[in-house]
């Protein structure tokens, strides 16, 4: 008898007809004598329904009343995915933040989980009820209604999950699985058996979307076995471990993207210490948030700088940039804000020399110019313009081998 | 510096505009100097939505859920008015049932107030900060959500303000008063200066729906002045008092009705002690409510026995009344379920005599039938035939001076 922490998405328990399927689905793994807790979202638009009314009636609408505001979503599912369950004979309560002490900082619309009330889930499981969570929000020091930023109900499930022991999180959700990149850009993207968790935290980072970020910094620290399934057919999904996986397994695991990118150069810059803290202070003063940063140094005592943010934030950064240039003594601002940035991820990378070549000489061959490079141990990201997104997505996925008519010759 | 609880209905607080005009009118009253607490319902239509969910996963959903769906409602509208107000400069902040620990009794779907914690409440009001509180829910002892029923947040509003001992109850509906009759089938009905909480709670708890009948027994027990008051329109619209008006006032204050009434009756009952209870005992386990009784004494040993229920519950009734008709051995059962009842409610008829005769003679001289009669201290009741219902209103209405110009004739 196994405990599950099954985690539903929006667009799981976007409808009366999706609710019902779910708890069909709840029901079999219940009535296969397993202790499951149910984590949901709010149905799929309800979140951006209440976010639209809130910016509709404020400009900048107060954090703590986005928090309750946002959190009836939640509210409203769980009811009616408990009622679903009890419609089919299976024994079930559903419970909001608040009601199982989900513990939070007191930063609101992104608070972070502190501590969890097992006691409830605990009672309720021994006496083969199925408790049903509300996603994405928690309680702050007092007493206020927090949430955990898009995504958070991802955050919920493992962290009950890890509060519970339990033997594996399973996030469902309307992919089958995590894949070497995204199927609407590669078509011969395949789905990967497993990924550590490093390996996932860079894929959910960089926009593939299938998890949230902070939900996977949980798996590391509690070590919580965490798998994504889909909602919609059964299959094993992908299981995401802690464990580094053995030399056969790909060098590269994926190749992710993240467009709306946009980057800023400074050109001329006095090449002095302290010159980079001075061009990016204001920047992230601002609450601008840097990605990549690539310093050229010339042979003339001065270096052109650039650095990337999203492109939402290019012209304030570009503003501040120019009022830095003048201060500095520095050249010209120049920028393009029609930039998008691809990386391939693997933990392969660690033990494997000569990634970043086969990365680049692929896009090369293609005609697909390199504006910026940045490497981590077990990714390499490069910038390119937009319209080229696509194809180097596509270009690199196949240069590692990843697509899944090469994957079934390399294995005959 | 005065202490007003107002509360705004679903209709009120139905858009983002009427929100934005509910957050101007409660600051005009706070920049006025006053203390200011706001209780709102959910927004309109989002409680029959939610409703409707519920009931379309589940046909008889469970209680305890269905009160931690219907409570979502109230919980975004809370927030939206918060920020409105905090929008408008005006510092706010919104609490819900659990928040301000609104203790309520375990019956869900129809919970009864226990005790309101204000000390959150009079520290806002005493820093100069709006709290809006969410309507129609509470905590039950062990901590879940439960609601009050329908226009349960006129009792949230007349439990807070007894709480707070506050000067007065604002009740901001889209009516600007209480009328001697439903205006849209007397269109001589007149708004009243002031009713009595008595006449009011008659008023209500017979279908003129402007206040939740639990809300005016609060005012009977807690004493709370409360007024029934436009959103729309500035007005003073009527007080309801706890005082017995004095003798010029006129005997009948309004005259009310209900529709969607059904009748039953059982003839030849042996007529012997103990039969009523035997009748009315099997209807009552079934949780059908019965009104109006009415026994007709025969000469014959028998008697007639005959109750109204509502409509909805005329088949099961019926059924019900079959099984006891052959245990009682009595005679046959009939029925009708296209009645309606019309009453004239005031507390002047204490102290006056013939107030039937005139109700009578007026619906005579129209040919109106009476079916069955109830009188109580400050109200006669009648049971007409449903198409005759508007007339038999409109009748009564004049036979009592109660239209418009008939009162400015009498006050000259």
């Amino acid at each position: 008898m196994a405990t599950f922490v099954q985690k539903y998405g929006g667009t799981s328990v976007g409808s009366v007809e999706r609710i019902n399927a779910v708890a069909d689905r709840v029901k079999r793994w219940h009535d296969d004598g397993h202790r499951v807790v149910v984590v949901v979202s709010a149905m799929s638009g309800e979140t951006n329904r209440l976010e639209g009314l809130g910016y509709e009636i404020a400009g900048q609408p107060d954090p703590r009343e986005m928090d309750v505001l946002l959190s009836s979503g939640e509210q409203a599912s769980v009811a009616l995915l408990a009622m679903a369950l009890m419609q089919r004979g299976c024994k079930s309560r559903s419970y909001l933040g608040t009601q199982i002490r989900l513990q939070t900082d007191a930063n609101h619309m992104k608070a972070r989980i502190e501590d969890i009330e097992t006691a409830k889930l605990d009672t309720d499981l021994d006496a083969g009820i199925v408790p049903v969570v509300a996603g994405f929000q928690g309680v702050g020091p007092n007493g206020d209604i927090t949430t955990f930023g898009r995504g958070g109900s991802d955050t919920t499930a493992v962290a009950v999950a890890a509060a519970l022991k339990a033997d594996e999180c399973q996030i469902y959700t309307d992919v089958d699985g995590v894949y070497t990149a995204d199927p609407r850009v590669v078509p011969t993207a395949r789905r990967l058996e497993s990924v550590t968790f490093e390996e996932m935290f860079e894929l959910a980072s960089l926009g593939s979307k299938v998890l949230h970020s902070r939900s996977v910094e949980f798996v590391g620290k509690y070590g919580v076995p965490l798998r994504v399934l889909s909602s919609f057919e059964d299959g094993p999904g992908t299981l995401i471990t802690t464990e580094d996986r053995s030399m056969e397994q790909p060098i590269v695991s994926g190749v992710t993207y993240a467009r709306d990118e946009a980057k800023l150069t400074l050109t001329a810059v006095p090449d002095v210490p302290g010159v980079a803290s001075r061009i990016l202070s204001p920047i992230g003063a601002a609450s601008i948030e840097v990605d990549m940063i690539v310093q050229n140094i010339g042979g003339d005592g001065t270096t052109d700088f650039t650095f990337t943010v999203r492109r939402a934030d290019f012209d304030r950064a570009h503003e501040i940039l120019l009022a830095t240039g003048q201060e500095l003594n520095a050249g010209s601002v120049t920028g393009d804000d029609k930039i998008a940035k691809v990386s391939a991820v693997g933990v392969g990378m660690r033990s494997h020399a000569g990634v970043a070549t086969t990365m680049f000489d692929a896009l090369g061959h293609e005609g697909i110019n390199i504006q910026m490079i940045s490497t981590s141990e077990i990714k390499i990201s490069v910038v390119v313009e937009e319209r080229q997104l696509e194809n180097a997505v596509r270009v690199i996925h196949t240069a590692f081998g990843l697509d899944d008519d090469a994957v079934d010759e390399e294995v005959d």
